[in-house]
């Protein structure tokens, strides 16, 4: 960026194989200083399409983003379906690096598109809501391009900044949310991505029967586990169908981490959701896609009472975020809160888990919805109020004094308690990316019974918190939905199909022994950032009050011991 | 606090020699977890006097304050010189260890004297600026009695509350300042300490002749030297004797950290205050003591136009924080900004350092006097904006997307460039308590000549800015003032006097090889506190952009290579 210049290089070798989360931490850990300033000019963005992202694979359009993080000072991947993804993959390119700072202080967009890139300049763009800009984008550059966008918050460098992705609608929806590197791509001037796959060759297929052989036997998982088939619960109710279920096991964050039940919940799940969806009609859906070949279809468009859109999509941790976790059931209010989130371009999860703290701080009532409201507009508004919210949970309770902040790293919790569900506490405290789900989702076994069943108050559970953390490197790095797990981890032919389907894209002859050898590798390398980093096991903690506070209904602190947590990555 | 309890125990053997931060570390280090929220049930503050303080050796009457660090997450040792603590140690207390969080939100007053504690509410003095409230309490308590305290800034959490002690005219002028532990005696709800030590039975000295004699020949050390004599560069110009000094030297810190010249110093120097002071005339002074005994006397009072007492005291550190730091060249202005910093209960180093850092972010051009001032009563206002302000350089840094914030460890840096002075810069980078000179003054040999001489460019002094941060632990463990070194650096006889009039109160047989030994058991506590709370060597370095702006006049980074910094404590 420092000089606006767009560098076509050629992958070496030793990238060959490598996508998503692998590529970006291979980069990364190779060309980013683990203590340079996140804000500063020795920080780099990188993006990076799935191993098999671009191809006919199902549910496979994730693009990965990597850089060191603002929020946690650690390394940072954060991934999102979208069809952009696809794009950069057929057009051929597995990586774009965002390097430098720019030399005034300026917000440009990078087009790319097969004939090269070039830098345009972004101000007409500049300082408004997503949802404004994303139809004149399309408007400007055509329907069928791919956009990757910060918001406000990310022009404003706000910690929480995610970097927003179009969904299948051109929505401003998609967001590779977490860690805030919407932030750094602030700092480093590119506000947009903006990639044309017309006349693009297509990702290159080395073993096409080994593909092919993989890809319908990992459809046919995907099409026939409850979870992820056509009309199964997530296509049905949506991600929010855990809103129930979570709270039925006491594992559900209410109102600032302080219980595991919320009276609300029936009335904000994914079933009232449906429900609602289905009586006010109009734009109302369920059951629609994030990124085209998708065909799990857990996504929604939620609607107004008149049936004209509201917001895409209420997603359980968004719904959660800014429900049970602020003490709201009001669904319609939920929806908004959302909405201003992907309008100024944060990550939900970080700024529901702010609110809440927000309100811990007495700045609002726990359940006031239209005070949230405020709250949340304070950001988009860029008040000195709106900076401190904007930079997320940890900052805001730093700010406020707060103790209850439910954090690890610095960055906020999402919608499991791990006072209720150890081992998912367990992925939280040494997850090299802070609290995330997503980094190992042992809810499976633990909650939901998928991959074998595991009592969620057991403690014992360093090598489940490994295990997971290891395949969810590897799905991370392939390009596929994370979701695919459900399937996969209860139809071994799924998960070999998945394998297989990669296999078929590089011309390597990888086994399913093969997910913990790569997962292993992908995290090792982040392990060793976040050691340069400063990062040593006295980081791998959670929050202090979830040792002495005992959370209702089961009354129980998180008494996983430090010992148990060091055995996660040391064996 | 937990149930409003004033317990008294007797000091265990082992701690029988402790004094000052050697006494403090022990028991924090003891005592509280390391991985503690600062702000939770788990954290202490502990008050101790040094080993001679409360006995007549000159310049002695320091209070050494310690806990687990809000601003820096490690352990904190602060300490000034005030009565208060002669008082502490003459009603024969060793330290005051505050524990416990309060039941209800409420801030109370503990009052000692000869026969016990009590404790009573402090709702009349709450909420008020420290100006008003000081009088107050000395007019209930009694004009000799002695004063902790904290202010609005810690009331309201904020990590740059210091804490508050009257000096010898009984102003709320003497602060513990650094570290934000006034923010923890906040959560703690204890707002002032008052003791009262009629009656008391005074220090216990073992060896009456070896004290005297000790203290005699660090009196005739005090007194001869040309910093420290009456009528010496100390005693004449006070501190800020050291503006031009510092200046002349290419290292003087102006406009955050971005040149090593002012051009506003000579009219902020020690000359200047001492001139205006004559001009003046009326309450205006120079040579004014902190506390009774004190034989330096570099503190002043600064006057109005009008001849009526303005602030006492602008010292170096504080003209500099509001002066060359935010490019304000004006005295009366750099008055204002003391006054509201000693009002609202704050460290006048994090609060210039956040003004600073505030006008990098813009929030006000630098060399703007008024809209300094109109800032820092944000803090004092309690508005989300003070809120921020308060906490620090490194949180306003954060919530406002600052690269250029010149912190380690979350604490600000003081007034000497490390790129112009690299063995300061070494002890700002090692020190166990973020970038603190007092640490480890290695200014005397680089800049002064004092206990030989060292040029401030070379990067070669890992053992210097060892042996000072060791000789410095060992004089906060005393009582002694820091600038007692000045003499006793020079003048061997000195050294053996400071030795000797421990020896005296303890009835040891400490030499001056002692001290090495001592410093290094206190290094050594703390820096095990800090490995157990998170910090690696990653830690111990200067903010990134020191090693790539080049810091005019001189034109250098800061160029001490890791190696050198990681051999300070670990030869």
């Amino acid at each position: 960026m420092s000089n606006l210049k767009a560098k076509e290089e050629k992958a070496p070798e030793e990238v060959k194989n490598m996508g998503g989360r692998w590529l970006t931490d291979h980069i990364v850990c190779d060309e980013v200083d683990p203590l340079c300033n996140p804000l500063g000019p020795n920080n780099k963005v990188v993006f990076a399409p799935g191993i098999v992202t671009g191809t006919d694979a199902p549910s496979s359009g994730r693009i990965s983003v990597g850089g060191k993080s603002p929020l946690t000072g650690g390394i940072k991947e954060a991934n999102a379906g979208t069809a952009f993804s696809q794009k950069i993959a057929r057009l051929g390119y597995k990586a774009i690096v965002v390097e430098g700072l720019p030399k005034e202080k300026k917000l440009w967009l990078l087009k790319i598109d097969k004939d090269g890139a070039e830098f345009l300049p972004a101000d007409e763009w500049t300082g408004k809501g997503l949802h404004e800009v994303f139809p004149l984008l399309f408007n400007k550059f055509g329907e069928n391009v791919g956009i990757s966008a910060i918001g406000v918050a990310g022009e404003r460098l706000m910690s929480s900044a995610g970097i927003c992705f179009n969904d299948i609608d051109n929505r401003p929806s998609r967001y590779a949310g977490r860690g805030g590197l919407g932030a750094v791509l602030g700092s480093k001037g590119l506000k947009f991505i903006v990639v044309d796959d017309k006349g693009a060759k297509g990702v290159e297929i080395v073993d096409k029967d080994a593909f092919k052989k993989g890809t319908k036997k990992l459809t046919e998982a995907l099409t026939t586990h409850d979870i992820t088939k056509p009309g199964g619960s997530l296509n049905t109710y949506g991600t929010a169908v855990l809103v129930n279920i979570m709270n039925e096991a006491g594992g559900y964050p209410t109102r600032n981490f302080s219980e595991g039940r919320f009276e609300g919940a029936a009335a904000t799940s994914g079933e009232a959701i449906h429900d609602i969806c289905n009586e006010r009609g109009g734009a109302g859906k369920t059951g629609h896609p994030c990124h085209p070949g998708c065909i799990i279809q857990c996504s929604n468009v939620y609607p107004r009472p008149d049936g004209t859109e509201h917001v895409s999509c209420i997603e359980y941790e968004s719904d959660w975020a800014f429900g049970a976790n602020c003490g709201i059931d009001d669904l319609d209010a939920i929806a908004d809160l959302i909405w201003l989130s992907n309008d100024y371009g944060l990550d939900t999860i970080e700024a529901g888990g702010t609110i809440a703290v927000a309100m811990e701080a007495q700045l609002a009532e726990f359940g006031d919805g239209p005070k949230a409201i405020e709250l949340m507009k304070e950001i988009g508004e860029g008040t000195p109020l709106g900076h401190v919210l904007g930079s997320g949970a940890a900052t805001t309770g730093k700010v406020f004094g707060v103790v209850r902040v439910p954090g690890v790293k610095g960055q906020n919790m999402p919608a499991y308690e791990p006072r209720a569900v150890k081992g998912i506490g367990m992925v939280y405290a040494t997850s090299t990316m802070g609290a995330d789900h997503t980094a190992g989702y042992t809810i499976a076994p633990e909650i939901l019974g998928v991959g074998g069943e595991a009592d969620p108050l057991d403690a014992d559970k360093a090598a489940l918190a490994r295990g997971f953390q290891e395949a969810t490197a590897f799905i991370d790095s392939t390009g596929y939905c994370l979701f695919i797990a459900f399937a996969v981890l209860d139809i071994p032919e799924g998960l070999e199909g998945t394998v297989e389907s990669c296999n078929g894209v590089l011309g390597t002859d990888w086994t399913t022994d093969d997910i913990a050898r790569i997962g292993r590798e992908v995290l090792d390398k982040e392990l060793e950032f976040n050691k340069a980093a400063g990062f040593t096991k006295a980081h791998d903690r959670l929050p202090e009050f979830m040792k002495y506070e005992k959370l209702p209904p089961h009354n129980t602190v998180f008494d996983v011991p430090d010992e148990e947590l060091d055995k996660v990555h040391r064996g």
